[in-house]
């Protein structure tokens, strides 16, 4: 758990939230991708040593659809980057941790990630993310 | 927008996540404070460049305590590190952003603060911090 390296908000719109962002943090995100897999569009802001992932939904079946549904637009996650994805999973796992991905899979932004159930995390879905070298 | 400062989480008990934060991020909380003017409890965990904040209510009416009983545990605000908040929220008024602090108020952990109504954030609460010197 080296830094925070981002947060993940759910948006309606990532058009119309790339812009509310960018006069927030005063600069464009710096790249558009879509995760098929996790049915969404995303959008990556530069913030420092951080970054500030917005998600959209292209399903509706996407997580970030069921979420805006239940919760409205809003925080959704906290990623933090982590060294060794396996080695950081079985030291969470020994702490009594309920991780969701026990083989860490490829996220958005060119990274191996995996999810720990807020459940066992005061109700914060929490992301561990490793650069794919 | 320097970095993200830190992220606040709204917790029942500080002492009982106190153990779980400290289980997740390797290290316990460098310090506990309240704050009775937002009627809550807090502590500070660091994580790399940023920090983790838990707030527990110390009052019925305290924010937090709402905030709980609407929405249960779970990631409260965003905070991004200012070096000039004054200037930061002229700049975010023009921009359209709703300011909840025109003049910034003494917060929690040595800053003046002032937050950005979710309304106009994507339903995210914002928090500006300025360390004081």
């Amino acid at each position: 758990m080296n830094k925070i390296e981002h947060i993940g908000i759910a948006v309606k719109s990532l058009k119309e939230s790339n812009l509310l962002f960018e006069k927030l943090l005063g600069q464009p995100p710096y790249k558009e991708e879509e995760v098929k897999s996790e049915g969404v569009k995303t959008s990556f802001f530069k913030n420092g040593p951080n970054k500030i992932e917005l998600l959209e939904a292209t399903t509706a079946n996407s997580a970030i659809a069921k979420f805006i549904e239940k919760k409205g637009e809003g925080i959704h996650h906290i990623a933090f980057d982590v060294i060794d994805i396996e080695t950081e999973i079985k030291r969470l796992q020994k702490e009594g941790f309920v991780v969701l991905n026990e083989k860490p899979k490829k996220g958005a932004d060119n990274k191996l990630v995996a999810f720990l159930h807020p459940k066992s995390t005061n109700g914060v879905l929490i992301e561990l993310c490793q650069e794919i070298e």
